[in-house]
């Protein structure tokens, strides 16, 4: 040991000396005159880099999701309710209201455009998977019950929500936007169920193989694809200048649809299929990938939503389920840690729950969320009832249909920067959504112990509500 | 059927009727008044939105990435040596030469901050992997020779860095840098070993198991420490103002490795065991990324590079060798197709091989690459050839350890970021770093082919060049 230390240490400092002899050498050089690097940072020290800045709006961010999704998941809640609520306390409506100052240095004005974009990859990334989980092959031979059900509860909450926009038009609509784009959006606003919630919840409680549970889930199916259908025109209207130019987003819309759906699909599946099924390669992955952003970017282009296009790509991927549930894990994850919490914190900063300052908003706060739950929650216990369900099955049926989450606050934010939605009314849906979401459990409970005291021969076997204990979080 | 089809038609033709008189009704509406949403955006269909800029970018990117990456492996060489091009020929070196329009339109200025800091993000998750991938626990019974020629091979290319930078300063140092920092840090530049592409290169060649491959990656582990920690002093001098700030600085660092080594490391290891090793819940995974981005930060903030922070956090990871590739390929798979190329594309951005434009530049940049060979494949050679390995072993380890790859393109890149390094030197460096990984192949055969005409009896079972047939792409 001694043989190699000796020489070791030598070397070391016969090169530390030679090194230090020329550093100092060197000092005597004139300086240099080369031009200096265009991007040439502050060189002060702590001072907050961009990536500085972002590394800690993860971290605020994350870890207050997780926060409140905990408290939220204790008292019986989906997750996400809790997510919605840290989001919205990061933003002006208690952070920036009590700590203006924290809040500034948190989020400064110039990080914001980052914040948004990465909040939307999430959301791109989200609706991959909630396209990936949507089974349409289960709906081809579904009841027709489902159907009626579903479109009705489409229906009744989109024309409930037609109506209130009359009312809410004059004080509620931003200057410049016509009554025609403000009342199809506030339509959708009303109908939309989330289905990555639903599935959740259903799950949570043991419901998913129940007839209550399938046909929920069916209707859930049916709805997210009409809305977003729905959705997409009214962003072609909104985006598009005339008559003429939104037809042609509308066309374009349409044809891409149709090419993903019986050209690149089927293409797609045979490629993929050519591999082993099940664990996808890095390469598949790879493809995968520049598949979703390739389409994202297309409807992007096209002028409708780049999310339409990622929820395509998760429609048409291969059915193999070990192959989607190795995607789901591959992006989902790392994405519902990090990207959608961004997603709920910059949907928070845009949220001014302190706009509701007069009775009068809190009114029509209260008429919004009276609205939706009559058009969601009626409408689908209605076409439930008419189509022979159980009194008090229909109303589970809309309970569950009711849930609004993650989805809505997707679908609003695109109204948002449309410009169609002011702020004002853009915090009152928010809080529709968080209301509708959170009322979701309760009722569920209220329809089981009404049927218990009832004694109504239940006519499922799991309907009993098992307190959330699950290991898979929901996250939508 | 017809009993369900009848009434359901009736339902959608009354509510589609209804909605469409009350939109009709609402046309005559006085117009809305509410503030507009302070972000609206332009509603020119097709126009570019930062979203799809991003998108466009990252399909841009990591296709050419990947076309280029399988290029160079036809050719027998790593990945990296593809990818790294991609990003040059993505930058002003070709494309926005031959085609500026394109190229202003792809990577429009005000969308470089993102993609600077998503090249970041990419950096920091692939600094986690390397730190992941580095097993420190393995040196610790290591032959004293390894440990010398590592050092060697540091020390060696180091002074004779500093030397060149005797010649280099007065043309390619910025204004205003003072000369030991330039000389410190051309010092790294010289002396770096890309340890994850030495890693594949083993792999791919079979020889990761041969006392030649485990001396050269107990080397280049230990080369990557003390590089890592030496690039850190000098980012701690290079942004402190004065003497006591960049002690400070350096003092803050290293205790902030103490507490990761000796507190931190301890503690999650024993969160982390409490669990079932192996597949790691969502749970688990949320705290390991938090853990990342907290030590990312803190490192960002006490003025040293949040790299640093991202590689120590993987050092520290339980050495289970399940849960590791678990997090490899949950961390990795995706921020390697879809991060990385975006950090080649940002270094290709900034790298001007047009800056290049006289003979007296050429010949400097020739003596750069002759320098940096001469140090590091010299330097390892000689001291592997002092403790007693073969000459033609010892040609090879030197030529091994001469891979430079991603890991110097990202100490150049904070090189850059802080003003020591001008935009030329920058260029030539890089194209050091390009041409020292590429040559690392064809010596490797090159001794090869010399061991077997020279019929000396071969000191290890699988030298034999085995061109690379690996599922497991380099990534870096």
């Amino acid at each position: 040991m001694r043989r190699t230390l000796l020489p070791y240490a030598v070397l070391v400092l016969v090169f530390v000396g030679a090194i230090i002899a020329v550093l100092g050498h060197g000092k005597r050089l004139e300086e240099g005159r080369a031009a200096a690097p265009p991007a040439a940072t502050a060189l002060d020290a702590g001072a907050a880099t961009p990536l500085g800045t972002l590394l800690a709006q993860i971290i605020v961010v994350v870890v207050a999701a997780r926060l409140c999704g905990r408290l939220s998941a204790r008292i019986g809640q989906p997750k996400v309710i809790g997510e919605i609520v840290a989001g919205i306390l990061l933003g002006p409506s208690l952070l920036g209201w009590v700590a203006p100052a924290v809040s500034l240095s948190l989020f400064p004005s110039n990080s914001l455009g980052t914040l948004k974009l990465l909040a939307e990859v999430g959301v791109v990334l989200f609706m991959f998977v909630v396209g990936l989980e949507l089974d349409l092959e289960s709906l081809r031979g579904v009841a027709h019950t489902a159907l009626v059900v579903s479109h009705a509860s489409i229906l009744l909450p989109y024309f409930l929500g037609v109506v209130l926009s009359l009312v809410l038009y004059r004080s509620l609509a931003p200057a410049g936007v016509p009554f025609v784009p403000f009342a199809l959006f506030m339509g959708i606003a009303m109908s939309i169920t989330a289905f990555p919630v639903l599935a959740r919840i259903l799950e949570e409680r043991g419901l998913t193989r129940t007839p209550l549970g399938s046909t929920a889930i069916t209707c859930a199916a049916v709805d997210d694809v009409t809305a977003w259908s729905i959705l997409a025109i009214i962003v072609a209207i909104g985006k598009a200048q005339g008559l003429a130019s939104s037809g042609l987003t509308v066309l374009m819309a349409a044809s891409f649809i149709g090419l993903m759906w019986y050209v690149v699909g089927p293409a797609v599946r045979w490629i993929i299929g050519r591999g082993a099924p099940g664990r996808p390669s890095k390469n598949i992955l790879a493809f995968v990938l520049l598949m979703l952003i390739g389409s994202a970017l297309t409807t992007e282009r096209i002028g409708i939503h780049a999310l339409f296009g990622a929820f395509l790509v998760g429609v048409v991927m291969p059915r193999e389920a070990t192959f989607r549930a190795e995607l789901v894990q591959r992006l989902e994850e790392v994405s519902a840690i990090l990207f959608l919490p961004l997603f709920f914190a910059f949907t928070g900063l845009r949220t001014q729950i302190g706009l509701l300052d007069t009775a009068g908003s809190w009114l029509m706060c209260l008429a919004v969320i009276a609205v939706a739950t009559a058009g969601k929650l009626g409408g689908s216990m209605a076409a439930a009832r008419l189509s022979g369900m159980g009194t008090l099955d229909a109303f589970a049926l809309g309970a569950l249909m009711n849930t609004r989450g993650l989805v809505e606050l997707i679908a609003l934010n695109v109204g948002y920067e449309l410009g169609i939605l002011s702020p004002r009314i853009f915090a009152m849906l928010v809080l529709m959504a968080l209301v509708t979401t959170f009322s979701t459990a309760p009722l569920l409970a209220l329809a089981d112990r009404l049927r218990k005291r009832r004694s109504v021969p239940v006519d499922m076997e799991n309907a009993a509500v098992r307190p959330s204990a699950s290991s898979r979080p929901p996250q939508s």
